[in-house]
């Protein structure tokens, strides 16, 4: 993309309304404005990271045969009386409106009992599970307060994913991979180091149950992890009897306290939704049996914000190479022909480039890429080119170096 | 896809209470599921397809420098009433919702009054324009009726696109260029030969526009349209004073009476919103201008839903091979190890393939596939592999060819 057409620009102050480091940067940088507390409409660098985040993964999710599909916002409130989900003293975050005829609906804050309903149309036997579904589609939290930027949304995009299995066995099989696969997901979009599977209190299921809790001072979660070990436990479940629970001794473990964000949730929901929308199934003996469910939460603002918080310093966001909104940031100052050929042979080799061809000082375009954060910058300049070609350097590095317009396609392309 | 691992079955009565074609067919083949009137949850078959005319059109829109962005759902009530569209008595089809402190807030039914307002940040001088901007975003709509299954939403997803330009003449041209695009669009889909170009009365802004429109029996509108010369006038404006207006002699004219879907709309929207909103440029004097606007819209599942009203049979649907959520349906009889080669080596040469490897009667898988409506169908049975291959048809076909495997591949790849 030629800079010079992206209609965004970049700003030196933060808004006075932002106080996370997530809005902040973001805002500056020209990813996402602001509608209201907790609402954030992705300007078309802010939409790459959300997509570069959606394909990790819908690639882990696709390949454990987890098929993709869209439920909607709107919601009429029977199957959600049935649940005993509907009446507001329960939930407390509904957003409801009513359509012309006065009926009252909800904007949907998750989806067990939209799709516990759906698969009744398709589940009726043991043979048709298990069936596991995900989707990326936009949920509603009335949130009382919405102070951390896009870490706490009142209309967010969330990736969840539900599980209909056999019996308890089949889905804690599955449980135990969705700990792996969310791992995964965290790993590849660069905040696996930070990032603690964490034990807490289960909820209505369960007395235990895991989230993902990734170590930043943004979080407004505490918890207390292991460095080595690569284990946590949400503070406020932290006590004798959790370690008792799990067999654990704790003299073996050296715990830490760090704020966090919780990025991602891993639920085991039981036979509550099937039972209360009569999703069952005949087993081998004709017996009716309920479907055992799951659910699996990701915020995909959320997470962006989190690695924002994570990797930035004081000149602007570092994004990882996995979701940044490109790979490459070109910067030409010689204004010559040589960097369309540059821009354009990266493109041909399936490299991102953002090629900065406006007519602005070095300074400033070097504040503007230091700002955005594409992890690897190019520069063109007249020294550059005397030199031999053209200076590559890391956006969270100091030392640069100089490389031959062939050479820097060999070494993008083995990246 | 292996069919055995697709969790929807198909159906063979339509549910009762779908009285549209596309409805009931796509409820029957899996597609799509109803959660009320006009609110539809989009099945892994369905999402497919939805997907890849999202692909057709964003290429096209890229194209031509338009930038994808995504807005939100959530309104705050101030920007609306700058341009005089908040009030129910004036905008009919508003959602609107309170936050917890009683603030009222609208699900947005479009985006004008948004995008205006966040380009106030990013265009101040006449080097800042023109600017393309879209996005594919979920619309709601109080539709006090919604019966015409996927063709019309109370929740649907929109592909709306904005212009901001210098004046009248620099919107025209791009306003001519969208023309061809919108028309590129629905060729691109499948409809290009029932889809035309329609005068119709402009609306505020000017005395005449354009809309595009289908023709189905299923539609709601009517137009009459001349097949040879490509063009149409919407029934409503069809009278003397439109021909004189745009210089058109009547008689030179073959015009036939259809009904018809508005499949796309492109607007002339003027300094309405600008005005409205203060979105301004100083041009090359340092005088301040209003920015020109324009807005084109295309309502992803209508496209859809029109595409089945036209493409079916009375055994199911036959999708174009641009928009088919599998480009082969690989039915596996023979149930041999044959099957699953050809179904990786179709994998692997980039074609999309679904593999019925269900235990089924060939009646009933024949039944499926004429269903949902995948079209090229590739059968592998005992017999075909007797006369040393496989054999292929068309869904819109009864001929049908026996093809060793080597062959096919190059068949394939050369569609």
């Amino acid at each position: 993309m030629l800079q010079s057409q992206l209609f965004t620009k970049t700003r030196k102050e933060a808004p006075k309304d932002e106080s996370s480091k997530n809005a902040q940067l973001l805002t500056r940088a020209g990813f996402i404005h602001k509608e209201m507390a907790g609402v954030y409409t992705f300007l078309p660098l802010g939409l790459r990271v959300i997509e570069r985040i959606k394909d990790i993964i819908r690639e882990e999710l696709n390949n454990i045969g987890a098929h993709e599909m869209k439920m909607t916002a709107l919601q009429q409130k029977d199957i959600w009386e049935k649940s005993g989900r509907w009446d507001d003293e329960v939930v407390d975050d509904w957003f409801k409106t009513p359509l012309k005829n006065g009926t009252e609906l909800g904007l949907a804050f998750t989806h067990e009992e939209v799709l516990t309903n759906i698969m009744k149309n398709y589940i009726s036997s043991y043979k048709d599970v298990p069936v596991y579904a995900y989707q990326f589609q936009t949920k509603f939290r009335n949130e009382l307060r919405a102070k951390s930027g896009i870490l706490r949304g009142r209309e967010f995009l969330m990736k969840d994913l539900y599980d209909f299995s056999l019996d308890k066995e089949e889905h804690d099989k599955f449980y135990e991979k969705m700990k792996e696969v969310y791992m995964s997901i965290f790993t590849k979009t660069g905040i696996g180091e930070q990032t603690y599977l964490t034990m807490s209190s289960g909820g209505s299921f369960s007395k235990y149950s895991f989230e993902f809790q990734t170590i930043t001072d943004a979080g407004e979660d505490i918890i207390m992890y292991d460095e080595n070990k690569k284990i946590a436990i949400n503070k406020d479940d932290y006590s004798e009897e959790i370690f008792d629970d799990f067999g654990l001794k704790k003299t073996e473990f050296n715990f830490k306290e760090a704020k966090s964000v919780e990025v991602g949730d891993i639920y085991t929901l039981g036979e509550k939704y099937s039972k209360a929308l009569g999703l069952t199934y005949k087993d081998e003996n004709g017996e009716e049996k309920n479907v055992y469910m799951g659910s699996y939460g990701i915020g995909i603002p959320r997470l962006m914000g989190t690695i924002v918080e994570i990797f930035s310093d004081e000149k602007g966001i570092i994004w990882p190479k996995s979701v940044a909104p490109f790979d490459v940031h070109l910067i030409d100052l010689a204004q010559q022909q040589q960097a369309k050929q540059i821009y354009e042979s990266l493109q041909e080799n399936g490299v991102d480039v953002l090629l900065d061809d406006r007519q602005l000082r070095p300074g400033e375009k070097f504040a503007d890429s230091d700002l955005i954060g594409i992890p690897i910058r190019i520069v063109i300049s007249k020294k550059s080119l005397d030199q031999g070609g053209v200076e590559v350097k890391n956006r969270n590095s100091e030392e640069s170096q100089i490389m031959s317009p062939q050479a820097l396609i060999e070494f993008i392309k083995e990246l």
